[in-house]
């Protein structure tokens, strides 16, 4: 932004707004130097997601990779607490794209945070290895550092519903396939793989690998930064938000709380009283 | 906006974003012509909320009165969507600030806009009511074309869970003390309590006036029109809101569902099945 | 959700949630009655999409064609108001997930529901063809019913910016390639050129279709019904809203406004004036 | 939660959502142990945000001067994202609730986080005056921590446009009043204005309270515990967001940016070029 200084006016506004991902002028759109006209139909979905984000187009089999790990974790059901908000919303009168405002909006660090959580995990395990570490020394020494002084379950294991994620292995394996054609390393993978089996023979059992897991490893794969993935992970689940959204605007339910309507909650506070003499507060 | 054509740069700039609430230069904040810091101490939080929305100072039993509609509505309990979402969200990992929006945004046409349905059907009436014809016979009139063509419930009446909700009765009988005090004319209360006696003699059986109905009243005695009634509500609603965000923060919930965490949801969809021969849609 | 009366407790709070997309067990997870290890790998995301969205699978080709319309239109830059909030969101210090929903949020009747617009009236002159009315009569009808009463733009035609929007064409020659391939039928192609036609006969001047028009003419051609259109927009226009905010991240700025910093805005309000006596409100 | 294992069904999901804000029951509302009407025109609405936040009512003037807070940062004009944001979601179609949430949703750390650091910052050094330590040996104590590790401002010191917030000395005198009336001690104003002070010592010139700075004083005067006062700034700032959104909505602009109409954005990005051979990514 050098020289806004000497800029005034309508170019000192414009510059305010400065992006390297889309161009236009009357009749003309290019995304990222190409001309829309020439990616519509030639690319896939999952490659323009992929050149909006990093700038250069994919190759056709990174994209596809991409759109597995998009693809498998659109939805968790309604006990996710993105889900049953985005049906909520709709019976309250909104339109689809508030609702699904609404549900995207509490993809946080609890919720929507756990890829990236589990890919900088990996990338701090990477940068050993990329400094000559062996494998499992680096998986051994970031444990340690985990189990030291960060609470909580290691990143990307474990699940508190499914004794075994059917979506894990399947992307794991899927993952492999890709690196036996040479498309990407399988480093993530080995290092994901690696974990699990640290931390299995450190507890004495197997906590497998979860769904953040497995992206995350994809993710790594492919070269996407951690911060990045929570944005992936919004894309994905945005198609169950919708589609959840979808089914319940078909319905004629007013209002949906949590729970049946004829239900009320537990009340744990204070009892019944009366206001003090005086008029605290008027 | 007249003479943007002889505007250039910055003054374009500027114009794009005229208002006539707040005046700002360095050092100086005026709010509708007065500066801030002849406001700050001198008016009621619900007088600065009326003088933002309107441009001019309420009398201080106006604001008063708008404080307490304003205070009536804060909650409804966590069978509110707006209210489980915003513990649902905190769960999440997201900023309280966000929880307060996720839940603020499904205010919608059905969860918030029932006040504004209320006070839009008493303008109606008041509307024939200054063209002279008599209160009975406009409230008559208008139910008879709600009746005829608009389903659903008379706007204001009724509650799905309260017999007689108990924060209507008392905003109207203080609403009748400031009309007996000359502070509002008292015709909103007369227009909604001549719909209720309607009702009841057309239906066999009292509907009783509801929160909406009752601060609807209010908010028409004191001259805000109805779209802006929901804007109000959001303001009122937001306490509750946070209150629940706040409590929720100080448990230790992740990703809090509708239900409890063991209970799953009924599947209605197609039994299970295999994927089709060839790749559908690969 | 009959015979409610005779559940209790947890069955009846399950079904509360009732849904027919998504069916889970421990260890299990199935989409529309396939199991999401079968789907992962086999189905394009542009497929899953649909399979969620509509319960059954589409074919490979359908599904590229909806691939193709998402893609389309994922970016329009920062002066779309969804683009320049997902900006500022960001640099107001909310996690990404947070930004892309204060953006997805304002994709509102005007904003994101342009191509639902567009296709609904498609869909009325569509019901006309299927009555067997020629085309050219059943468009001219419809015009003159939209002439007479509604007001606006055409929905689907012209845009503020480009004299011709470069997408529609080739969203219309790529659909045309469809058609000639079997996959769809051509017919909202037809009846959206037919429009433009009769608009440009009746007007004197070509207003050219624009990518609402002309993705409303790919939804239309899979079958999707209008207001799911506003959804697979939100879909869409996600990429490029996560695309800015993830650029807006690797930048400095912090609560950026929507002008340069020094810029201030026009007031056009009630000039400077002093509080009056008395306490207005407190 | 004691005693889920022997709680079955309905007792089990209404103890899901326990709460001790509200207690309801057909006909019954109580807030934190009060009847509704009975704190309905008893209560002023600050009192009513305080017994929600806080589960007791207020002193009289307590309530006052949390109004006062409450009321001093309402707005601070459309360069501020949360107002923008407010207006341009509006002009794309949405409900006033919606326009209201896309804007709160950014009071993030950067925008809405200042308040909450300011008072955490002050009740580090309450901390060491409750441990017996003299006031500007404390503040000097926490200062150099802050200067030698926290990079960026002091928190509730300066302002980008103001060179002297006319909010912030109007809010301290108005603190002094109240403790030499003895509702509160002063004490938060004490350490601000040391703070203030010793900046202006090192520094050698005055860098003066901000508006985040003064009414953290006075929320830590009146005990709110620092997260909490993000969400009385979400409470203030939504009655200026309100006012904006709905000045917008009598206006008739449509799809409003950030820039005027016939202005674009300046492109940084890679210059034009032609898709690669081969068909990337399809």
């Amino acid at each position: 932004m050098s020289g806004t200084q000497n800029k005034t006016g309508r170019a000192r506004g414009e510059e305010w707004w400065q992006t390297g991902i889309i161009e236009m002028r009357p009749g003309v759109i290019r995304l990222r130097g190409y001309e829309i006209q020439d990616l519509i139909g030639r690319v896939s979905f999952p490659a323009m997601i992929w050149l909006m984000l990093r700038g250069e187009l994919p190759g056709e089999e990174q994209a596809a990779l991409l759109g597995i790990a998009l693809g498998a974790a659109v939805d968790h059901g309604p006990q996710a607490p993105s889900i049953a908000i985005a049906r909520m919303a709709i019976t309250c009168g909104v339109g689809i794209n508030s609702a699904m405002a609404s549900a995207v909006n509490v993809l946080g660090d609890v919720h929507g945070g756990a890829g990236e959580q589990a890919l900088s995990f990996y990338g701090d395990i990477a940068a050993e290895l990329d400094a000559g570490m062996p494998l499992a020394d680096a998986v051994s020494a970031r444990l340690n550092r985990f189990l030291a002084g960060e609470n909580g379950y290691v990143p990307g294991l474990g699940h508190r519903f499914h004794p075994v994620d059917p979506r894990a292995p399947r992307l794991i394996e899927l993952t492999r396939d890709f690196a036996a054609r040479g498309i990407v390393s399988g480093r993530f993978a080995d290092i994901a793989e690696a974990i699990e089996a640290e931390v299995a023979r450190r507890k004495g059992k197997k906590i497998p690998l979860n769904i953040d897991g497995a992206t995350a490893v994809i993710y790594g794969e492919l070269g996407f930064p951690p911060p990045l993935t929570r944005g992936l992970f919004v894309l994905s689940r945005s198609v169950g938000i919708l589609a959840h959204a979808w089914e319940q605007s078909q319905e004629s339910d007013r209002n949906k709380g949590p729970l049946p309507r004829e239900w009320l909650w537990a009340y744990s506070g204070t009892p019944v009283r009366s206001l003090p003499e005086g008029d605290g507060g008027k």
